[in-house]
């Protein structure tokens, strides 16, 4: 068993993570860490938790650890879930110690020398690494997975992209609240509402997917524009996609080319790995964000409405994904799988 | 005076044009009719009224009568709140029989002979009426509104059209429960929901929207597509529109035009229109659906968020407006001013 | 293996008995009655599945089937989801046919010689079932399960009546959207919205309550009064209870008495008995609806802020507990697994 | 013109007092204070604006003041919208500098010699004024309008007690976000939920009720007992009721005891008063939250389903009513009138 380390642990991906990693095959959970104010309560008490059933008892009574090298110095991995001010420096901190850090924070997505990696499409940014470590002059490394829209969009894209090339896409999206954490949205300002506002998504969205898409040194030469709303659903970002295609692409190939998608991680078998990546729906009403959110254990993306796109002869569809498994906690663990099956960790 | 009947009186847009007409100084409501079913049922027991606040005294002991222009004699003009499939051929009973058909119904908005009227738009359309009469024969006419989503969106194209011209629009919706009717949505489908399909919306956002921003003779020559869904609001369409403009069109210069915005209807000074029919909001998180769906009583829509679009150099913006007000009871009401004072009745 | 057939399949609470019995180590479902319109269609055709996940592919493809027991000739027993109008005669014919029934439907519930089970609770009431026989001369049976707030009340009762004895019982509820099955209650009807009013819902209540608690003779000599409320939630009947005991009951026995108790179906280790039939929450804001109700696979209920009440030296508390599962399905489940553990089946 | 003052004023209780004093015939709102950080910025800037419609244009570009007496030395009146814990302090400096405080916080409500008025019940109590001015030796005086749960509960039981006499009450509460304030509940707790618990109400409604319905020196003798909880509704708090009256009470005679109810403010012509304080509705699913609440332009209290209560001869009955506006900013508002009506202020 690997020793895991948690930083950020008591936020909704935090605990979400902790969730995941009960009974993990390959990660122990031996360290949460959380801001200063909840250093040393246990972490059952200092946890707001608001993931269905019972903390993990493996972690419940831990207590809550400083965000430092030092107090996890038995950890083989980090997983940080800190906010993207934070984790800027303390995941230098940890990667300076010679700890593989695992991230969902942005802070260090759009680094150069950092893989920004959704399994299924990019593992072989992994060779980033070394650079990373040649430059910064650590043993440690850091790794990131990207924006939850970013990586629902990414994976329904990648398949097309691969088969038919990619000149652009526009994508509006319908978000769920625990996308802004906790305590997140009030729930005045959203019951009967929606949001048309969410602050640096539409610029993740549009940087981070030509980076993922892309190859080690260069991101994909597509543009994207986003539009970023949030709507009153508890989890499940779903995404409105037009997207003109290099080759003139049928629909019924698109079809065919999302379902015969696979990656790294289903090659490696890989313990968080979805069976499909992405599964197409033929309903015409579907995906539904409360009824296909689970879809593959929340590693799933679903998309259906594939249809033809007017005005450039493209693509439209539609895609969902569970933002708090695949769009953060559980892309960080099938990151962190990755590492270990490549020998990083 | 003028007298008015509504067929379709109890359904969700029939009760909106009934209360909406309750104290209209030019209009009065002296016939109701709905299926056969209600027919002799006064109308306070027949309605299962979702209103907020009584049903209008001067209709709530009206009795039901047939959809038939017989049971309607004395009224001037029709307002048709009626469902597309009967609506076809009953609208053209009652033009047939002499009378000024106001429909918020699809079924003729597409024929060439018949106006899409969006009044602050369009109203020059209204000479389609003596073609239609020289056509199909009769005395009567057939005057629509658009579709809810569309005419919230080409409200908010119209300045830009004029302007700037416009190559293609992509707009995304987040449309409103009251749009699908009563009993319309099951609540165990749509709370903690999105529902990406909305039955024939794309496309008659994709077909009407050209041709009310067209010449009489002519749709425009810009193409729209549209992706369509259902959240959890109860009122107000929202929709994020995309677009590429002819002449390249700066932000500020956009906001302008819609600011300074104005049609017939404010030049005329009809009872139901708003002062400004788009309202252009600067703080970066509105329009919002339950904050501004009633701006302007509901007759206005909402713009904010207008900003640069990076692939074509375009402009992106947010666009709501009150389904059942601007898009379509008040819609229609504001086409019916729009033929008085034009003297059509 | 025992056959098992299902009636009413299609419904809410037949699809939830679909879910609940796929992969059940005791019953093997081998046929679907369901309205005749329905006929003939394979299941997965026919349902509109408002369930998580896939149609169980056993039962997907089946062809649904008449609701006679001719149709289901093979099946030892029959759960019925049938609407109470439909349950009452098509019920009798099953027994009569030599069935043994277990039944969801109100239609025979207070019926004297038919057991109304909450299995934790009056699994003595069986005795009935021969009684039934000999006066009805039928081979069969029918046995029911309560209606689902009922069930839910009357299990956290259980321990304080036999411990403390009690005077009277009010109960206020806010129940959730799938006890209306589907379509059920209008989105456009209960977002935002509270509705103080479920059809014979309080009836329910106040009958079945005391016979659940009686003997096989004779109610229970406490009253309940009940008022019965809607609320915007998917899953779960919450409920506050007030009661007066006949002796005085202090807060920490009452603790004491819900988390000692245990019945019949633990005994026996029935495969759909809970470890804890009833499930006390400390912190003083639970149980909540959405955290809790999935508590014991969904068959456990949650009682909390358990507390003196004033007027009558009583106590008061809430208890929550999942409709569909404990108060539907998943009790006619416990019912027939008690049925044939006591060898009726 | 009277001038008032406001403290607390950007929270939603103040801004929904800014509300309804705009055009307000008789107050004039020339201060409003808030807590220090917002001090200097303009009214319209320091507040998160939660009400339908614009910030009031008279009160938009005042500067927030210090909750000082110092700093509005020109009021003749200052409602309070504090929060508890610093109004206690603060009003007392207002009474002290000569001020009327008409207050919605709970600080004072329970001393014995300040008034907790709802005023078509109690508008006597005001006599406490002049005990409370001679034991605290201040010129000024505190008036304050009780908790939200029980302004609507009392007007509801003031007819009943008149006529029948009340032995006791059951309440079992179904409150609104907007009760919580902002950002109040978080969306993530209550989408989809209920929660069992609101800090403190249950004994406000307890210890309130009756020194309300009681004599200027005496509570009333019967006993209250309540059971609260949140409700996914943004506002309106809807009450189930169960009471034992003294006298046996007709259900017919309950109705027509509260339709012919009418209080002080009616006989004066309050500018705030409901024509009619309670509303009887016949419908058996009304009241409901989304339909009734602003019913009297939310000042009145909506009642339904009165019906008997089984297990002491008593009655039954659902009340409604806005909590912002009859609970708490149109109460201090209806207060505040009755103070100037009566040449206290």
């Amino acid at each position: 068993m690997i020793e895991a380390g948690i930083l950020g642990a008591t936020g909704l991906v935090g605990q979400k993570i902790v969730k995941l990693l009960d009974g993990h095959p390959w990660f122990n959970v031996i360290a949460v860490a959380a801001s200063e104010r909840n250093v040393g309560r246990k972490y059952r008490d200092a946890v707001k938790y608001r993931v269905q059933g019972d903390v993990p008892s493996n972690v419940a009574d831990q207590e809550i650890v400083d965000i430092e090298p030092k107090a996890m110095d038995k950890a083989d991995v980090i997983f940080s879930a800190l906010p993207a001010e934070i984790a800027n420096r303390k995941e230098e901190d940890f990667a300076q110690a010679g700890k593989i850090v695992v991230s969902n924070a942005s802070a260090h997505r759009m680094d150069p020398d950092v893989p920004l990696l959704n399994p299924e499409i990019n593992s072989e940014h992994l060779a980033l690494i070394d650079d990373q470590r040649r430059k910064r002059k650590w043993d440690g490394a850091i790794v990131t997975n990207p924006n939850c829209s970013t990586t629902i969009l990414s994976l329904s894209l990648k398949p097309i992209y691969d088969k038919f090339g990619i000149v652009n896409v526009f994508v509006s999206t319908m978000q769920a609240l625990s996308g802004a954490g906790f305590p997140g949205v009030a729930s005045l300002d959203i019951l009967d509402n929606t949001i048309p506002f969410i602050r640096g998504e539409e610029e993740k969205m549009e940087y981070e997917t030509p980076k993922i898409l892309g190859s080690v040194t260069k991101p994909a030469d597509f543009k994207v524009s986003a539009s970023c709303h949030r709507v009153p659903v508890v989890d499940g970002h779903m995404e409105a996609v037009f997207l003109e295609t290099k080759q003139k692409a049928r629909v019924d190939a698109v079809i065919q080319a999302m379902e015969d998608f696979s990656g790294e991680p289903q090659k490696l078998g890989l313990p968080s790995a979805p069976m499909k990546p992405i599964v197409v729906k033929r309903e015409r009403d579907r995906p539904q964000t409360k009824l296909d959110r689970l879809e593959g254990r929340g590693m799933s993306v679903t998309v259906g409405r594939i249809r033809r796109e007017g005005i450039h002869e493209g693509i439209k569809y539609i895609v969902l994904g569970h933002n708090i498994i695949r769009g953060a906690a559980g892309c960080s663990i099938l990151n962190a799988e990755l590492l270990k099956s490549k020998r990083y960790i």
